[in-house]
């Protein structure tokens, strides 16, 4: 089995600084880390299959053994295929830990070979998440300490962008 | 940094096929993983520090790249000074998680080269915990399908001298 | 107070093993299981209400003493107006509980003679939720384990129909 | 089966409004409820189980349908001797749940005829445990909302024993 | 610092007897209280701002040092601004606590100089939230417990309102 | 009512790094905060009554409207004879959350004056709790980040005598 390589599965709609933490966290316990974007057709994101995985490459350009990919379907049956055995899956709050547990449980149940395991983040990236990322940026919050420099202009011209189309609706 | 050998540490008082789920799984992970006893005179146990290792070292004689050890102190300067750097915790339910989170944000602290991981035990073994073990030994309820064969009888005669205890006691 | 009838709330959409699990066990409680499906025009549903009642018609047929029907409006009046007191909701993760508790609580104070019971479903469909088996649907997962058999091929047509509808919405 | 007779187990240390609250709501869905009182030698009680069961057999005298038992040894062994098959539990907290879906989990395995059901106290009882009126009784605290009337006193009077003992110690 | 005044924020759709009762209790701890009423052109609300002010205003009209007042983008901008410095927020259940935690945390780290404060409301408040107050006046409930006299009327009509239109797309 | 002057009750056993943080941020709320060490003699605490009003005298001495003091028996009583209304607690993790909950409900039962608020204390100190500082002494840890200065020698002190002692009775 070729558990050396460890996948990290996510939307990433953008990527956070909790998210690059994770990632160079991993680096330490396994050689290689394969980044996994969701194409997900029937979730509405923010950001492009294509522009999540550039912003990705973006961020990780300096980290050795990392690759970005994009995946669609079940996760269980994309590891299966690309004989990997370890998911990576970071952990903050109680209510992620169940969702983290059912999924666990569920990839476990379809491919009996897959060992799904939790880091913690560092304590200051706890409470990030891209979906309070992208309502910060809505409401024009700094968030400069949250994600990486290279997102950051792109995340105010699409909260710019989102917010204007609402607007207009509502004048309707 | 030998990142390649993984540490699980706990009082395994007893060890339970929970634990023993835990450790095969690690090894899917890591090429080397070491049971750390903890040797705590602060604390009571039912088995004696001698007891819990040879319990171990019984239930895993057939796994390779396994080995039982025990410490005393700080795990995050014990790891230290055995220069390894992953801790292996399982986590079962939300109680369990707060401790934990709790445990890896202290030992980070302490040691910032220390990368606890956890992992989910099977879900046949998600209620099993060392002092509910206890507490059935003492109901003298059928334990067999929780623990090793090989400790369940001596579990079953330490119940049995532990309530024979407790009821001179009760007796004065 | 005829207390021996017993009702069984939810949405069912589509129901799933653990509903059934749950069925089964309170058959072993009450002399008759009422299963009530939601008919709430405000809510999107996959299967439309007669398909929902039907499906439970069908997993159901060879037990006795349950009765299959639908109900809209709240469900504090709708007992109230069948003189049925017991509602049986099944517990599964702490997420669950707290918006239980929020509803038991709710339903005792529009009908204090009422009364909420709640049956933890087997483990092997503790992560269950219909919401999980239509997303595994989408994702093409095998689902087979999670479901009735007689409702599986309808579920992955479902969301084959689901997937092409929204396929086309993202090609304008 | 004889799944009419519902047991109630719990140590009662003393009985509070909470566990009357849960006995007289469980008689609203069986014939009739035993109330099991734990025999546990190996636990410290403020009160002794003949103590136990008078305060029980006190405040349900004008119930009907209730009675008043002890059992030593494990629930889920006692229950199988005495064929009866519904086990009866307050959930009050999300602590409580996890406990007790830990229990009811224990013993489904234990004795798979064992149906727990879980039952919510009204919210002006959501508080309410025997640890805590203790810790309140010790503290001098007025008590005479949450546990029966004829309790009180006795309470009252055990809790200033219990503190002169501890005085005399401390005095040392 | 003017640490006098004190806001409390929130969407308000609509006002809730809990929300009533977080107000009068923090004016027993503060000699002013703001009600800020967001306005927040990305989320979907049953009543417009003009209306969720109109509300608090004619509730609190009684309530001296209340002042009620709108603000768009971002909390911790707006009471920058403002120069206050304490916000209150009220907490009810494990879930909510959670959130409530991520956002004092976010907002401490945007403008270091707030303090959140968390109210615990009365028990018979613990369970409304206006999500639950909406879906209970679809549904036809009796909600006059749970909200003030005068914007009862207002939501039924509401309600009743936005169920004709969604009857409509559904008989298309 | 005399709702100027705020209570902060504990047993400070020692006195942690988090405690000061939530005493610094009182103090930008209310114009006095009394620290209240419980004198509860029916539990065991590593230092006096004496010593811990010390410590918290000593680490508070730069810190003007701050008043040390002890208290016996129920804290509801003795706001109520002290005239003081406002209770404050640190709010950190979720299993602490139901138990502040309770003892919110319960005082507020026994004096409906009394108004409990929450904070949360600084991200860094999320973790701390006496217990945890206590524990570490035992295990020789370096605790210098996590209790002041002036604590730390004492402290570890104390930690020896506690592990000499119990060494002693191990060797009997």
């Amino acid at each position: 089995m070729n558990n050396k390589i460890a996948i990290f599965p996510g939307s990433f709609d953008p990527p956070t600084n909790g998210h690059l933490n994770i990632i160079i966290r991993a680096l330490n316990l396994f050689p290689k880390i394969m980044v996994a974007v969701t194409n997900n057709l029937n979730k509405n994101h923010w950001f492009s299959l294509e522009e999540r995985i550039n912003f990705l490459e973006e961020i990780t350009k300096n980290l050795k053994n990392v690759q970005i990919l994009s995946f669609s379907g079940l996760l269980a049956n994309y590891v299966k295929e690309k004989k990997i055995f370890i998911i990576i899956r970071g952990l903050r709050i109680v209510s992620d830990f169940e969702y983290e547990l059912q999924m666990a449980t569920i990839n476990k149940k379809l491919n009996n070979d897959i060992e799904t395991i939790f880091l913690i983040p560092d304590y200051s990236y706890s409470f990030l998440t891209s979906a309070l990322i992208r309502e910060l940026a809505l409401l024009e919050s700094d968030i400069s300490n949250f994600i990486p420099k290279c997102i950051e202009k792109e995340l105010k011209e699409r909260a710019f962008l989102i917010k204007k189309k609402n607007l207009k609706v509502c004048k309707k």
